[in-house]
């Protein structure tokens, strides 16, 4: 095997390097992987740019990662679900398998997980990964690595969707349209959701976001009218969302999910910018609004492959720009700038690992 | 108003007669609709054939007719959702509005509700009928009087899969290719099922299913095998079906559905041949695989409006005949021979209320 | 029958009137009520005082009253659940029964309720009163009047638990021992949470909660260290309450709710005090704590009823103090001083429609 | 540690033996247990007697016993949760970990779960036991080591309830007060049943139904007349059952269950007797009544613990006989004629490890 193991190693708050590290014995119930397709999360940049991520701190050097695809090139003593060869989707969080929360089906909840580039542990974007077997899951042939790597925003997507109860016939309300309110869009609409409006800042943003099958899309601005808006979403649905689902974690996107939201209906948040937030929060109690955080995902995983598996998803529109490994820093580099959508590291030859043909 | 209120009324089994009848008087929260389009369901062959359906039995003479729309011909005092010229589907059960089953959301099970055709409660197969206004649905100018009576079966479809739990990523399996199991098909699509398996008796049917979206067909025959089909459903799927709805209503698919389906999945049944069955009932227990009846649907109307409306679900192809009123007595003359999928009675000249053009 | 209508009616801001009014024509669907016994909300007290409570503005005299009982007097030519002399408690809230939400089995969510003495709709502190007859549940013989006004306010604990999915083994943290929240502790107990711990400003209250069966008492100041009540609320429970129910309405209830409850729990929300709050919301959401809000009740009358009538709540102690509805105003200053716990009106002699023996 | 590991151990069919056996030795995640009370199930005496339950067959010499509670002896290197002297009860089935079932929560149905006594696994009817040490419960020092026993069955009951749903207020037929049939009884009461019934062959069970708390009991016969049992049970109750529990297996029980069961309602059956039943599933569908099966109990241990550590629920009263490891044999004599409830076998000295005092 290759003695090369080039990692992307972040050090402290904007100090990331590629450096060499040794390629890791794998435990019975794990595989070794040669790693192909590593995605660039906001998160990932916000460590770099930060060294820490809500109540997560980088206190020593961790390889980044944990948007990735990767071909099996070692497996251990008890693996049965996967050979060497297997191209596979990695689920990056890997639980204790103890606790109450892995018993009743809400592992993510774990208090051990151990969660690729969060620190201490470390991430895949490196040449040699290994991982709990259980936790790759192979990919059909006719499904790409990129499309591997991409199952993990998709499972945020699909997770929130889950969490709001997404189904047939209903209209949804999708605030911010980065990478995950497109996913979010993505998975609504997989899951039968007859109507979605998406909302951002940015022009550009919602063109993508009509292109990926929004029904309709609202320009906001910083300083648009709580109520005003509120008004214009109910107007272009023809009718109140039955979950709001806010992908943007700003006060004002959460306010405007509770107050659009249909009585007796979800707002979803995703995630938060600020510890705190002022809320309306009377109203959405007066109107039994709920209130549902997500983290992460949970069995969601074989789930957004088998949307991308069928074709009733298509992730590949999301990936804007390429890299090689070698290549990594300017690849954060665009990332932080917000240039594309998902910028997409290559650690081998871009489909090397492909062998049906993609039309991208 | 015209004097002419045209009807096919079921005198007695195998005695349907064309006569005239007067135009009903309408309540404050009622609205008297002008007939358009009438599809015929299996039931009513039935009442036709045998003078009843399960315990319902007639007695008396009884308009036929529960799968329809129509247009607004004029309102009641109360009325607010709709005004005269509005265009509508039907949905045929009006509740009670005061017992158990109506305050909990389940009125479908409500002991008295007057359901259309269903004695001794006239149906809509007649030029004029009245309906209350609140279960009658304003259909957009692009959704045509067809796809609006065809609502009615595929309202069963979605309660179907609704009470199956049918979500994203899931593998169904559809037993009988009917049009029942073929609005099941087609709305356990557009609720995010990723493979869809569906079985019959006749190769016709299947090709038909095959065409509207089925993953994989399966031929039986009445001397299928049991367990072999087991083996044959779980090859072709890869998996388990995580929820086997039978549209059928014979012993041996509700045998096939309890056998094949994934331990702790759910099997559905949509309604019963015969009023006992033997089944293999304690491997179903130990695997936890639940059982779940349907009766009609609940709530249903506005989500499948919605996915009409939408373009999710494209119900078009299931008319296969076309009568108009005057030849009712055709139309379930070739409904009864099984020819085709679904028989149209239109009650108007066809196409007279739709404005928007639509491909047949 | 008699011509007294005596009844309490509130003009303005602390402006309540007793004086006569006209005895209600009944329509076929309901009956006309002799009132028995009629409790003190602290929303009525509200309305007193200020006029109005939340959006609900107070414009023309109402009649007081909607935590009620009586004794049937007439009865409407479509009633059959209810004949003259039946013992009755009252559900204050009859919605429209067209609408989405009562289609759906969350009526108190419709917008078109008649809510007693919620503007403008009068309520029942006064002599007769008129009712739609399904929204009086008839008492059994060994359930008194005044535990049937107290089915009201016991709703809203049921309501509350089951909002929070409260059952078996489960434990409970209740934010408040006002009348709400000690009606939320017997209904929490009666679905089964195993351990109870229960907060307030005023140790007598929590002396009351001690007897009604809170395992725990936490004797909260408005300065208390938000941490350390966490703190302490896991100590005393040995555990993270699964569920926490705020029946106090103010931020700092509502965060400790949302701090100490266990990952992947519910924090329950019965009312606000002010429209906007301040919350430390991104640690819920990363920690998956549901945010639920109750307004009033749905379907949970029933459940009320057979609670008590079984004996597995014991309402009885939460009533304090006994008027006349002669001494209504007397009633309505004691309720404001805050003295005792639930303050009763009679509007007929105490016990004259009691005719099993009960012991005070 | 003493050498002394006297084990009963199943050979064949009725060929129960006493006979030392090595005491094990523990794994990482393990411990050894010193067993204290180890309960007798019908099932016991079933493979006992026929070498085999369900499609479980006996092919080699088996430790018998899985109802049971013991004393922490050794503690493997990474546990935790428990240390030298912890009383705990057993929690009999330790799943694989790593499946789709063991990670949705539904660890119960992993197909590669080890459970005491069933074949080829070995249980603990026997001085020294190893257990997964996550599936060790320690008991607080109120709660005796016997009641840690009757966990097991206990969390039969709870399973049987949270399946079918039994919340506040409702009503619950169980059928046959046998052992399941008396947990279920305790557990639905727990968890807020308002009325429950209960049927059985026996009067006597009846008895001892009602003295642990059933409201009513109707003894059945063998030729019992459905239509007319079904009137009794709705007769009793005032009303239909909300949830039906079949703890008998006989079709006669389930068909009650299906037929009496309210409409929307749900029939859930603990195990069959005969693997098909001749089933009235025709009007359970036509009435939506859901039917559940179940299979042992997932996540219910903690649940049971707590009702028995509150007081919720007294399980004391099931033990009727008591017998020393070394008198195993005379044990199951007793069970397999069906002699009192619960027998329980004791490997050390009754109340040797219980430092609380019970009373019995």
């Amino acid at each position: 095997m290759a003695q090369d193991n080039l990692a992307a190693v972040l050090y402290k708050t904007k100090d990331l390097r590629l450096e060499q590290t040794p390629i890791p014995e794998i435990a019975d119930d794990e595989v070794l992987l040669r790693m192909d397709c590593i995605g660039i999360c906001g998160s990932d940049v916000h460590y770099w740019q930060s060294g820490s991520c809500g109540h997560f701190v980088l206190k020593e050097p961790m390889i980044m990662g944990h948007e990735a695809s990767g071909v099996v090139a070692k497996v251990g003593g008890k693996v049965k679900n996967l050979k060497v060869g297997d191209r596979v989707a990695i689920e990056p969080g890997v639980p204790c398998r103890y606790c109450e929360f892995c018993k009743t089906g809400r592992y993510h909840l774990c208090p051990d997980i151990q969660f690729c580039a969060t620190p201490p542990v470390h991430g895949n974007l490196v040449r040699y990964y290994k991982h709990a077997a259980d936790f790759c899951y192979k990919l059909p042939e006719h499904v790409s690595m990129e499309e591997g790597a991409l199952l993990e925003p998709l499972s945020v997507g699909v997770h929130a969707c889950r969490r709001g109860g997404v189904t047939a016939g209903q209209c949804v309300l999708v605030l911010g349209a980065g990478p995950i309110g497109l996913v979010t869009l993505l998975a609504a609409r997989a899951m039968g959701a007859s109507k979605i409006i998406i909302t951002d800042l940015l022009q550009a943003r919602l063109d993508t976001a009509k292109k990926l099958g929004a029904d309709h899309t609202l320009l906001v601005t910083k300083d648009s009218n709580e109520a005003e808006l509120v008004r214009k979403v109910h107007e272009l649905l023809g009718t109140h969302p039955d979950v709001s689902i806010d992908a943007s974690g700003a006060q004002s996107t959460v306010r405007l999910a509770l107050l659009a939201t249909k009585s007796g209906g979800v707002a979803v948040l995703v995630g938060m910018g600020s510890p705190e937030l002022t809320l309306p929060l009377a109203g959405a109690v007066a109107r039994e609004v709920d209130i549902r955080g997500i983290f992460r995902y949970v069995n969601e995983y074989p789930i957004a492959l088998a949307m991308v598996a069928s074709g009733q998803v298509d992730v590949k529109p999301l990936v804007t720009h390429h890299f090689s490994l070698e290549e990594s820093l300017e690849a954060y580099e665009v990332a932080r700038r917000g240039l594309g959508i998902k910028v997409m590291i290559h650690a081998q030859p871009r489909d090397a690992n492909n062998h049906a043909r993609f039309p991208y």
